[in-house]
């Protein structure tokens, strides 16, 4: 029998959709630069400045915006031109302006179980473009307490949980990555409900879920959250 | 009589130096532009960029490189090539890498008062550069509690005072700007100690003091702090 009080939940992919805009920047920016490489090695390339940048820039869309600048400057040698160079500042402010869209389920779940747990959101990324999203996303006021940080892992939730008075013992973690959202908190004494998206950045990607852990579950959709609730009181 | 039992730091330009750095880069990022357009053109062209952009961006180096890069194609109607746009990213990136030169008198106040009160830091800007910079400064430890946020109004300080169980009543504000550090906590019932930096960009700059306010004070420099304090007992 758990005794979960908390629910905390993760925000990009978790209750709305990210990663598929990533991904359409990612075609747009590829196609920009066909004349000069193929896909695989623009992706390829682009991945590799974004992790030699990631400590300095950190995550989120103005850092992947200057990653895909300084990408094209070095796969075309300097022979791209700053028109082109605009058009993929255009892309990524798209990016950022572009509104959010709640994945299905979320609106309901979130609403039914904000009567009945306290609810946080923990997010990583640039703040200012996750307190947007947060505010936009229309969900805001279900949520006691929502965090950005430039990093997930045990140091930053055991931070977060110990400032808002959280025993991670009481808490559910939901998202949809493993080495972010769900590995971490499982290491906290917390419990953690996995809901895959149906993309991941490279970057997230672990090999496996845990196997046999008594405090991890793996949903299909946010809306099978308050069933599993439910079986663990 | 006060009862301050709390004092709450700005970072960037209050206990180390920042402007100094953007203005270092300005000045490069003038002589790069120079064949094109005179400074003064070049200064005022990337402003209105930087105000166009900062409800979309928020504050912080990134943004400034995205708005450097973007008003160097703009000003050179895209004759810039793509090396000099590359020398923009790196004077960027060496903004991000420098070193964290504490104002002078930072270190000895800093640690003297912590012994005294509860320190809190709250400073503005992009989450991951700020973390860097607190982590480097060498004062983390100092403070109790450290808040990064996106904006500094008189809402963002209620909410983080609140959040900390703080009575604005029983604290003092330290900062370098009156728009974002002062009037703000003024406004909410606090101490205000301005100590202005040689430098400030225009974008925080208010025309004027508080007039004959009796929980305002300006100081020349950090070393006045504790003098001050005890002067308010």
């Amino acid at each position: 029998m758990s005794q979960i009080s908390t629910i905390a939940f993760d925000a990009d992919d978790t209750l709305w959709h990210n990663e598929n805009l990533f991904e359409e920047h990612h075609s747009k920016y590829c196609e920009l630069l066909s004349e000069f490489h193929d896909a695989k090695t623009v992706e390829k390339t682009l991945f590799s400045t974004e992790m030699r940048n990631l400590e300095l820039y950190g995550y989120g869309v103005k850092s992947f915006m200057l990653s895909s600048i300084e990408t094209a400057i070095e796969l075309t040698k300097g022979s791209i031109s700053a028109e082109e160079l605009k058009r993929i500042i255009h892309f990524g402010q798209e990016m950022l302006r572009h509104p959010v869209e709640l994945l299905e389920g979320v609106k309901e779940t979130v609403a039914t179980l904000a009567s009945q747990y306290q609810l946080i959101l923990i997010t990583k990324g640039d703040l200012r473009d996750q307190e947007r999203k947060i505010a936009m996303s229309g969900l805001a006021h279900h949520f006691e307490h929502a965090e950005v940080v430039s990093d997930k892992n045990v140091e930053t939730y055991d931070r977060v949980f110990h400032r808002l008075g959280i025993d991670p013992q009481k808490l559910l973690m939901v998202g949809n990555s493993l080495k972010s959202d769900i590995l971490p908190v499982l290491d906290l004494g917390g419990y953690a409900a996995y809901i895959p998206y149906h993309l991941t950045w490279e970057h997230e990607r672990v090999e496996n879920a845990p196997d046999n852990h008594s405090r991890f579950h793996e949903l299909p959709s946010i809306k099978q959250l308050p069933g599993l609730l439910d079986s663990l009181k």
